[in-house]
This record gives C-alpha cells, sequence and structure tokens, in this order.
C-alpha cells in the first residue's frame, strides 16, 4: 500500500528550505512513500528545483497561500487563516488524500486545527503529545508532552491506553508496561488526580507497573510513561536544556587551551560517536495522538535530518496501525476503566 | 558569633561513616563553627575513634537511641520514635543548643517533625524545599522540589519570597530574579493556579521576571525558580536520571574497545575538569525553608564530600541570617501580595 504524507512545508524556524529537502531524503529511503509538499508554490518550486533526485516524482505540491506565524495564538490560527499550509495539510488527512500530517510549525495552533478538522477518536476526551525519548535500555515512549495542562484521572487513563497501542504497533512491544509519572515510588505519595489514575489503571487490562519517578525515565524503566501536560513539558523542557548545557561544558572543557584542544583531537571520534548516540534529532517528532488522523510534530528548530525522522515517524505510524490499534485497545477496556472513558465529558471536541 | 551544628549522625545510606567523617572534614575548613552529632553513641564513637584531628575538640555526641528507617512513613517516625537521631538533632534547634540541623534521612519524616517541632515562620503557610541547581551562568535556585504536591497561588508567592530571601543572603544577590516555572513564556499559558501566581508576583515588591521554562533552568535565566512540589521533584530527578545516563554513556564510549581505552586516556584530564564542573556532590543540600530554623536536607545516598557540601550549606544560612531576612522580605510586603499571606489558613502548621 502506498502511504501519502502531507507536509506542511512552511512550517518550523527555517521553511521549505528544510522540510523539501527532507522530503526528499525520506522518499529516497522510503520506496512506497509519496509526498504532498503543501505552502507557498514558488517558495516550495524554488528549493525542489535545486535538487536532482529520482524521488521528485513522488512529490506533488499543493498551493496555499497563508503561514501560522511561530507565535500566533491558536485561535487567530483556526479561525483566521483557513488556506494556510498547516491548515491545508490537515484537510489532506480528513479527506483522505493523505494518510499523515507533518508540521514543524506552532503547536498550540497543529493541535487546534487539528482538533477541529480531524476530530478525536471515540471515547477519547483530548488528544495529547506523545514521544519516543532515549533510555539506556533503548526508549520510552512519553505522553502529555504539554497539549494539557488539567487532566482528570480519566483523560490520564485514555493516555496510558494511547501509549501503550502506539509503543504496541511502533515498537513492536505486544503488552508495553505504563509507568505513572509521580514524586514516589510508594502509593501513599502524589496528588489526589495521580492516585486516581493509579487505581484505574490497576483495575484496567493495561500492563500497568506503578509510579515511577523522574529519574526512571531515562533508566528505561516502562515502554510508556504517563503525566499531564504541564509536568510533561516541563520534564521534556528541563532535560533538552540540561543536555545542552552539559554538551557545551563538554565542548568548552575541550577547548579551553591549545593543550586541551590537541587532547580533543585525539577523542574526536569517541566524542562523536557519543553525540550521534544522544542526538536529539533521532528523536524529533511528537505524535498528536487520540485524533481521528495522525499528525506529527517537528521540532520548529528542526533541521533536514531531524525533520526527516520527523517523517519517518508518521510513516511508520500509518503503516503499522496505530489508529486501528488504539480503536482496538478501546474496544476492549473493561469495566471500570471503560465506564470511565465513556463518562460525560468524553469526547466533547 | 560560633554556629552550633546538629547533626543527624544515623540518618542517609551510610550514616555515621559518612556523617562523622564529613562532619570533622567540615570543621577543620571552618573555625567558627560546632558540631553536635545526633545518634547511636557506639556507633559514633567506633567512628571518631579512627580519626586524628584537633577539629574533633569541637565535635560533641549527644545520644539518641532510635533511627528514623529510610522508607518509614512520616506518621511513624514523627509519632513513634520521639528518641530518633532525627527528632533529637531537631530538638536541638528548637531550644538554642543548635543553630542548624542537617540530615541525610528519609525527607518526608524530616520535614514532618521540623514542622511539628519548629512550627513555620509568621506569615508561610507550608514550607518548601529549596536547592541550587547548577547553570550556565552559576546557579539558581529552586523551590519546591518536593514538599508540597498541591500549591495554591498563595503558596507559590510564599515560595518566590522565601526564595529572594534565600538567595539574597547566601548569594549576596540584592533583588534577585524570579522565574515562574511554566510550560510557555506566553501570559495565557499554564494552568489556572500558575496564572494567578503570575498576577500576585506582578503586584508584589519581588524582581518578577515572568514565566520561564524548563529549559530556563540550566541557562540561569532567573536566580530563583518557583514552581510547585510536584512538578519541581518531577524536574529534579528527571535532571538526575538524564545527567547519570549521559555519563554512563560518555563512559561506555570511551571503554568500547583497547583503542577507545587509550584515546580516553588521552582525554582524562578533560573529562576530569569536565566531571569535576558538573559533579552534582557540589550542589548537595537542599534547605527546609519557612521553618522557625535551619534544616538542611543531604541526599541519602550522600558520601563525605556531599554530606560536607550540605554542612556548608546550613552553616552559610546561619551566618548570612537568612531565618531574618524572610522575616525582613515578608514584613516589607505590600498589598495585595501580603494580604494573600495573610489569607486565613496561612501558617496553620
Amino acid at each position: 500500500m502506498r502511504i501519502s504524507i502531507a507536509v506542511d512545508a512552511m512550517g518550523g524556524d527555517h521553511g521549505p528550505r528544510v522540510t523539501v529537502i527532507a522530503s526528499i531524503r525520506f522518499l529516497e529511503e522510503t520506496p512506497e512513500a509519496n509526498v504532498i509538499l503543501v505552502g507557498r508554490d514558488d517558495d516550495i518550486r524554488k528549493v525542489l528545483g535545486t535538487v536532482r533526485s529520482a524521488a521528485v516524482d513522488r512529490i506533488s505540491v499543493r498551493a496555499a497561500t497563508e503561514v501560522v506565524e511561530m507565535c500566533e495564538g491558536p485561535a487567530s490560527a483556526l479561525r483566521g487563516k483557513k488556506d494556510s499550509s498547516m491548515r491545508v495539510a490537515i484537510n489532506l488527512v480528513k479527506d483522505g488524500s493523505a494518510q499523515a500530517c507533518v508540521s514543524a510549525g506552532n503547536t498550540g495552533a497543529l493541535m487546534a486545527i487539528s482538533r477541529f478538522v480531524l476530530k478525536t477518536l471515540p471515547g477519547i476526551d483530548r488528544p495529547a503529545i506523545a514521544s519516543h525519548l532515549p533510555t539506556r535500555k533503548g526508549v520510552t515512549t512519553a505522553l502529555d508532552l504539554g497539549a494539557n495542562v488539567n487532566c482528570t484521572a480519566e483523560q490520564l487513563v485514555q493516555f496510558a491506553v494511547m501509549g501503550s497501542a502506539l509503543v504496541a504497533a511502533v515498537d513492536g512491544i505486544e503488552r508495553p508496561t505504563v509507568g505513572l509519572l509521580n514524586i514516589g515510588e510508594e502509593d501513599i505519595k502524589g496528588n489526589d488526580v495521580v492516585k486516581e489514575t493509579a487505581e484505574l489503571l490497576k483495575a484496567s487490562d493495561l500492563n500497568f507497573y506503578g509510579n515511577v519517578e523522574g529519574s526512571d525515565i531515562y533508566k528505561g524503566t516502562t515502554d510508556v510513561i504517563v503525566c499531564d501536560g504541564f509536568v510533561g513539558n516541563v520534564a521534556l523542557k528541563t532535560s533538552e536544556g540540561l543536555a545542552l548545557m552539559l554538551s557545551d561544558f563538554l565542548r568548552e572543557e575541550f577547548t579551553r587551551n591549545p593543550v586541551r584542544k590537541l587532547l580533543g583531537l585525539f577523542a574526536l571520534p569517541v566524542l562523536a560517536a557519543f553525540k550521534r548516540r544522544v542526538d536529539p534529532r533521532r528523536y524529533n517528532g511528537a505524535t498528536l495522538i487520540g485524533l481521528k488522523g495522525v499528525v506529527v510534530k517537528s521540532h520548529g528548530s528542526a533541521d533536514a535530518l531531524a525533520f526527516r525522522y520527523a517523517l519517518k515517524k508518521a510513516y511508520a505510524e500509518v503503516a503499522h496501525g496505530v489508529l486501528e490499534r488504539i480503536a482496538l485497545r478501546l474496544a476492549a477496556m473493561p469495566a471500570p476503566a471503560a465506564t470511565a472513558l465513556a463518562m460525560p465529558g468524553a469526547n466533547d471536541a
């Protein structure tokens, strides 16, 4: 089956310069895929004209005259820009022309437009942002990373269901372990919502491991980590900030004086191997999960390599049938979790 | 003025083996200080007997027969162990025999006993856990790191007041900048409590910078970072986990094969300099702030070097009059923040 991906070519800090080149490289390594580049025709064709690749045959361009700004409010983007590259790309998923949309644009706008156009899956109250994070053992999938600042226990259970389905589909782990992010492993710790969530997860058919702490994320204690979007976003951004600081400190120490620079030269291949291993570009691509369609958000500052990883992620989710997996899991949920999922207020998008 | 520090000699994973040795090293570099070692007489004297140092003259031992276990519940420690080393050490602060208490014991028990014995400062509803974190520019002071999982806006403002006073006293920054940890810099982001807190901080006489994100912690954007204990604890533990993973990865890359090991030998002095720079032991010692007394919590797994840093921190807080600074700042708070601070429920400890 051919898979078409709609790319918001104007999104992100670099626009077509990154999105177009990344799309071509992605197509070169993925013969079963097509890409529809959405955005300002001239801007896209200018970059396309610089590339020689047989993969260009699998690219089509869909014009969209407007661009959602990186700092624009979701409401303004949703109501005021019906012909934005972001909106048109999501419309292509809605009408079946594409099976997934990838954008490096503004997260709030992407979430608002996706919810409005695609709607949420039955049984899902609010979509979440899920992403792979590197661990000692491989990867873990954490959600929500910033879409929902106030979550009920029922919503956190929905995140656990969606995260499990995502990991089962993409990582091939049939019954992924689920950890609930908390401030201590003991049941008595944490706030009321987290305590209630733990009870619901215990009663569910998910492979619930129990409470985990922040340090468990990188230990790889569980395959899925569930938290509300405020906590998840702080954990993610804190990690990004710490990793950047440490890598800067390491570079500074290796360039402090000529002798150190020489030592650094000797160590260069090892440092490069280290850098490759924790390269955040390899983890680029957060899934807006819970929608009736696959939408992947790339980091705004992504370069072509990073954006290519986001495209691969979207492709993998379609190829492995993530949406169908979530629907199956939701249908299989026994009471009381299923009751919780069917509570009033659910699926009110 | 001589400053006496009561040390819970039995606390932490290693007990007297670490606490006694650290106390002696601390006294050797701090001629104005005394230490009262609290705990099982035999255990303490056994370690003291192995050391030759003139500083031993400034050590006294205060017997306490019980020990609070690392996994013991706060209520059990508070009600069931009136003669624990932790309780007796805090009693010494209460009765004026010591000006500060340092413990590597169980955090929940230390907080519960401290609140019960020492009480909170006037105008402070609940104590918080504050600690230095390393940044690109030096250090920042973050609170709350885990004492309070649900905070009101008024409590977060109290944390900002206390954090500012702590930084002004210990770091000598007269009007420290205060950042409110949030998931976006825009005012519209975040949950209701955070939004309300931002309004109160704007109206206060604190040097409020505005919202900051997780990545700002390590950028050193502000001198003080305020958040609730759930978020702060997750950010702290996530950072610890990431730093450990990265340092393990670095070591693995430098030991992967004989050639790499040789390169690692060349790079050793640089790697050592890097490691010193981010050594978490240098930041050991979290302050239980908001109490009528100085209480510093050391990491449970602290070694003698790390525990010495916790002792230095307690000493510095007493020497710089942190408690008096907080009282002055609280008295100087104008309405509406002062009104908020005087609301019913405040100081109900």
